[in-house]
């Protein structure tokens, strides 16, 4: 017997919502959401009698009859959770209601339910990643536009470029949160619900009319198993699909493509909090880093760290789910299988980590004073750009770079100023020069927050860009 | 000195279009691109004569002088192709005009270059994608409407489940193609332009028109790093991004995952033509199959092969560029490096796959003979569900379960037909109901081509959504 | 708080015996040891007194005390369990004996205990994998040797090639699964203790030693941290590093590296089983096929599935581990953090897919008769090479070629054999031949079974590799 | 016609000795050396005449007659470029022995040849890999030998911890660099050659036998498959096989995780170069970084960017190539062909980063005095682990914090030392405690150098592990 399992090795995703709203407690919820739709679906097109649509919904809103723990032995033999937990609901129907029992699952195949219950497992999911998303955002519109015009050092390559400001890089953050969000609340509003029966033409549903003699409809024009899937879409409130995607498999990509994307911009606010954290730089700080208490100088950016640890791991799970496309025949051996656990691990460390940006973009600490002190790091080297510009036009370029260059040098060595150092060259070698750059001038010249070139304009422009406009509603919010 | 490649372990892309696109001459030319529309965007907002912007465009429409084996070699120091070319570039420029050499790639990184090309490089691979994509779909289309009706069995987990129709396969075979059409033909249309300078700022435009006192538009209200933002993405005839998007690698996460989705949809037809060839269901061939002289019976599916191969290979190299988003800094030390070749060999790969899968389902010969032949193959248990279902209405469901089994039992071992069986069995020991299934009805109902539920309207339905609409055309085609 | 998991959506390793050794509960038995084993060592080389080794021992063995729940809720703050563990303990040993407490985890890390304790699951895991993997080659053994002469095609690219036999397919699956056994078992023997304090020197133990005036053995000679490193290897029964290994990940990548050559190794067989299941093949059927009620024909390969979609996940969670080689520093900010769930699960799925491949090869039904008559399915065909090669001797290449394709359409055309079309075919057109191939050698030359070649040769071979070597035995084991 | 490559995307492995041995020509000369060694491993056994082994050998020697852009082009067909490889060379015989011309390839499968190529292709490369890893592990030895004792800060989770020395650092790289170098070694020393024919069986070598009357030593006793079999491990110098191993993927699998361990550990030098290097650290820079003309205070880490980027990228291709293991049948329709690219891939990227490691060790400038700096930048709370323990003995665990606690801020806000300030708080508040801490005390106490515990012993310990020990030599280099 499998022992309980509560996320000891996945502090980053556990005790999330998310990782509630994908346990094996909501799976067995949205399954049984799943078959009570699907009878009543089968009851408006007059497959079933409105007395077995309620007998089946009110039977499976019992959620506590469902021990996962069992389902999951049973589910052994046959392959799947949905064969045990269709029985045991049966029995309970029975109980409820002789008569509807028959119409329990009537006409479905597992993969209707198991894979409708994944999408409405997904919606109710990815609403709150959607949440986190917009908080996320909006914690970094606030530190955009506090810091619109904050120097620091920008950073390439490890080394130190020209200026940037932390409101620019911040606005860089709020546009990949704000890209992962229109992608997830894209993916979230098209998800489908699925049925096919047994091999995807519905054809056991014109079975069973046909038994029953009730071909409902005659004169309706649509085909019954059309009208069927548009009730059950609107049923269980996800889209209706154009066919059933057994193995069609492209909304499971979707879901793929917009996890692992969200993984990854949430990976590089991480690496960006990381390597400002470190101790050196101390440009950033997490509002409650991790301790220790043997090392009490140690703060640790743990927010950061477990979100890191999930941008490495959900690529690879999107990677296993995009194979799965690649899916044999009209249900595949192993294909669909391997789906189940990536898109739910995927969807854990997405809401874990989502919920760790939330926390950390609303706590960090900010210090301009570290970044203003790293941007001297280079003895001026952060402004040479500007200077080579500037100088080189009276100067012509190489006479500029090697003054340029002796100058730094100079100003290492003795601890002197930039601008100091430049006047100081300037009048020496290049008087015909010198008074075009008055010591107020070389200030300026030389000065690290005035070179941030359109910083300011596009975070400004970056910020228009609304923060919180509501996930496009699902079918079943419509309703 | 690096030897030449041509693709030896690589049939499946090899002398495509996509292959050519995305050469190493292809990516050369790309370049060149976009530093002539550096140039001549600087030109338009003032920072650059027009005269060096003709100067720089003439120049870098001779790619000849360019010589890929020796920009690798000399990329070597620097870490990227971008740097010698430039150095290159500029040579050919002072040749034309000495004053406009200084223009050569003034004020832009390495980055910008190299990101701006591949988008360009990826645009016009995708054009060849999308049209690929539109023959495949619109072989699919008439593959679905010719045997819109052609019954076959159904498979689910390998084994024959009930009938479903070629029409329905093909069918969701174009859905599928369709959808990958629509991803890459939004990704295709959204492709920005790069453009940020050292770390993004765009500062040393700045500078430049500081050094020239040209600062240009005093008054124009916009800002001359934005303005010239919007004139490299008209020159580039690429969209113009929010932001520079050195490490905001939304646009290179989305290219990895239509990539991967079109590879899986494409992988998807190929596993089912693969099963469905083997010698013992033979229900479709290739055209031209590959053969051997040793053994002339043998026709392989070797597009299918091949392209079942790319689907393989694609969903790893997206994993690798969704991983890549996770970059710090301004630029990052290996995150950016790391897209360069699995973005082009997920082009590649997806470019010989929808070559393949373009040929494949154009020659595609289909056997509805063998189709009917293999829908015999369960001695009527294809049709058991239909039975179960029908029969159980009058005799219970266990019942007929029963007999069902014998009866099938029966047939296979006196070789009998299962309708004739079946007549029989219910004369003897269900009279009473025996005469509500005349022979006729009998014969109908044991014809699986007479249970295949939905599949016809479901075809009709996915074939009512458009084929070939162009894709959305990209800013320089509108331009 | 997170709810309970119970592997809903994992049928293929629910329930394992690897399941349970890598559970939550498991996890924190193992914690537990690597803290008592720690204590333990400190005792021996002097740094503890034996009465505190014997609390935290005895404390240790009370599993009872620590839910995984409530610790999960507490990893969150400092990102990892072990923090929380140790308070737990601390707290446990204090009321044994009060000056105990003082030594639980005393100079130790978190990534000491937890890397321990993984190394320990590891090796209690694989134990049972490698008791499945010794039945899964035991049955291959047995059915290598039954079917030694077991015709069957053999088939390249989905088409019939040349005869081979069922026995050498078996005995191929089981050289697979002996690889993979040998590659586990030695992986296994060199599992680790990790021991190296906050950043990998065993500075803090050296600390406490000053502290207590205990500098232990001075005249000892070798150096305190080795001595209690090669102590408390003995005390866990893991193997003794060289150094600290906490950025020196070869030990988690050997078991990426050992789980997915398994995974694939049992996913070759499941391959198998899934293409020689299919309806019309039918040379193979798992001896407990999932059944339907609906579709009675119905036998699903449900174990092979379960290994298939098994093999699909793990190489993508190898692929996670390798990545976190390269990690930073003393201790990395994600690298690790990212190894702790796909270990885990990739131990899970591999210890599934084993449970599973012992019960498939087990009770697998194998079916000459379905193997001899698919022999025929390309009307001989699948012997033409061999007739190729004789006939091509006396005749020329050429024309053999020529004789033969003729000969096979003609075969089909009047469902005739081969061997009387062709003996008519030589009498006719080359009698000065025909003499040489008397209707018994035409049968022989036209029998597939007669032309399986090394087959039988190679199955002996195989065979001889001794299949039930117990595992190199970890240091634990030794003592 | 696919245009000439170059590795322009691809500087990390452009121009590097991997890179040529892997190339198109090298792949040719490959599978030249595999056909000539069949056919004299025929003659061996008698299945081919001394002439013609000799007129093949000496045909396929000439490589020039084989244009790699040709046989791309005549590869696609049949999907593998053996097929237009063995016509051409078929030619070449015949125009030296036309009796030779029907020994060509005779009896082998496209696979045979492909795959011994592979092997053989991968043996010289490796060679290259194992060449560099010596080098790069010699020059580890000395940096670890020379900077045995210079300390520097000990990171995790990006903040100091306690302090390491560089040799302690560079002894782990080492270490990891040799269980790379054993990992390659001992695939190498593996590499099978591959002989199966069309399914495995070597039937076709028993027909020709059978046509020629030439059953060569029927007495011998050994199979003349197995014969041939070793005979042919001898003429390509590769291992001989126990099976034929067309879909037995071991070898492939092995070197993927080889591959990929050997990518993991370059990686981690490379993340801690990078990390060591950030201006505001720069305790570690490359002997030649890449500059920049405009910025010239920039030395990029060029070397240790394109070894991460190669680290990215090679754990994916390894999940391809384990995916590959699940490979069906005989010969498999998509696993075998996704091996082939993936593959080279691997090799050039590690082949690259062992170069780009080699060179970046050989060069790499170590700064004591920036780390001895940057140990300060705690104000002493690397060494608080120490003092903790230290004054924890007579003052009491929670005393002792607050003490340290207290004294690191004075000292941080007064500019003070630590061991200073310490002083004269244990003198005002701890009088009785203070004599027993006299000033040198506290200075030995505060001092990072003197705190480095086991960093010495681990250093010798680890480089006592020999260095260069030659690769287990191949079956070839033995003969």
């Amino acid at each position: 017997m499998s022992s309980a399992e509560y996320g000891l090795l996945a502090p980053g995703r556990a005790d999330s919502a998310v990782e509630a709203a994908t346990g094996d407690a909501a799976y067995v919820r949205a399954l049984l959401d799943a078959e009570a739709a699907l009878t009543r679906a089968q009851a408006t097109v007059g497959l079933a009698p409105p007395t077995a649509a309620e007998a089946v919904t009110a039977a499976a809103a019992d959620t506590g009859r469902h021990d996962p723990r069992d389902l999951v032995v049973r589910a052994r033999s046959g392959g799947n959770p949905v064969i045990p937990l269709v029985a045991a609901l049966t029995t309970a129907v029975a109980g409820r209601d002789a008569g509807a029992a028959a119409y329990v699952h009537r006409g479905a195949t597992s993969q209707d339910i198991l894979d409708t219950a994944t999408m409405l497992v997904c919606s109710r999911a990815l609403e709150a990643v959607l949440g986190d998303l917009d908080e996320t955002a909006a914690a970094l519109g606030r530190l955009a536009a506090e810091h619109r015009d904050t120097p620091m050092a920008g950073r390439t390559l490890t080394q130190h470029a020209v200026p940037v400001t932390f409101g620019l890089k911040a606005a860089g953050w709020r546009t990949l949160v704000l890209d992962a969000r229109d992608r997830i609340a894209a993916v979230r509003a098209a998800l489908p619900a699925q049925l096919g029966g047994a091999a995807g033409t519905l054809a056991a549903f014109h079975a069973f009319a046909e038994a029953d003699g009730s071909r409902p409809d005659p004169g309706a024009g649509a085909d019954l198993g059309l009208r069927l899937l548009a009730a059950y879409a609107v049923e269980t409130g996800l889209a209706g699909p154009a066919l059933p995607w057994h193995t069609l498999r492209t909304p499971v990509a979707d879901l793929a493509g917009a996890l692992a994307h969200t993984a990854g911009a949430l990976g590089k606010i991480a690496a960006d909090v990381l390597a400002l954290s470190r101790t050196e730089t101390a440009e950033l700080a997490e509002g409650s880093g991790g301790g220790s208490s043997a090392m009490p100088h140690k703060s640790n950016p743990v927010r950061a760290t477990l979100i890191a640890a999930a941008a490495r791991q959900v690529p690879a799970l999107a990677g296993v789910l995009y194979g799965s496309l690649a899916a044999e025949d009209e249900r595949p051996a192993g294909a669909w299988h391997a789906e189940w656990q990536p898109l739910r691990d995927a969807l854990r460390l997405v809401g874990g980590a989502v919920r760790d940006a939330a926390e950390l973009t609303a706590g960090l600490r900010v210090r301009p004073d570290r970044m203003r002190a790293n941007l001297a790091a280079t003895g001026g080297g952060i402004v040479a750009e500007r200077l080579a510009a500037v100088l080189g036009a009276p100067l012509g370029r190489d006479t500029a770079q090697r003054l340029l260059t002796d100058v730094a040098r100079r100003a290492a060595e003795d601890g002197t100023g930039l601008a100091e150092e430049l006047d100081r060259a300037l009048r020496t070698r290049h008087p015909a020069v010198a008074d075009a750059f008055p010591a107020a001038r070389l200030r300026e010249l030389t000065d690290p927050a005035a070179y941030t070139g359109s910083a300011g304009a596009l975070v400004d422009r970056a910020l228009r860009r609304p923060g919180t406009h509501r996930a496009a509603p699902t079918a079943q919010e419509n309703a």
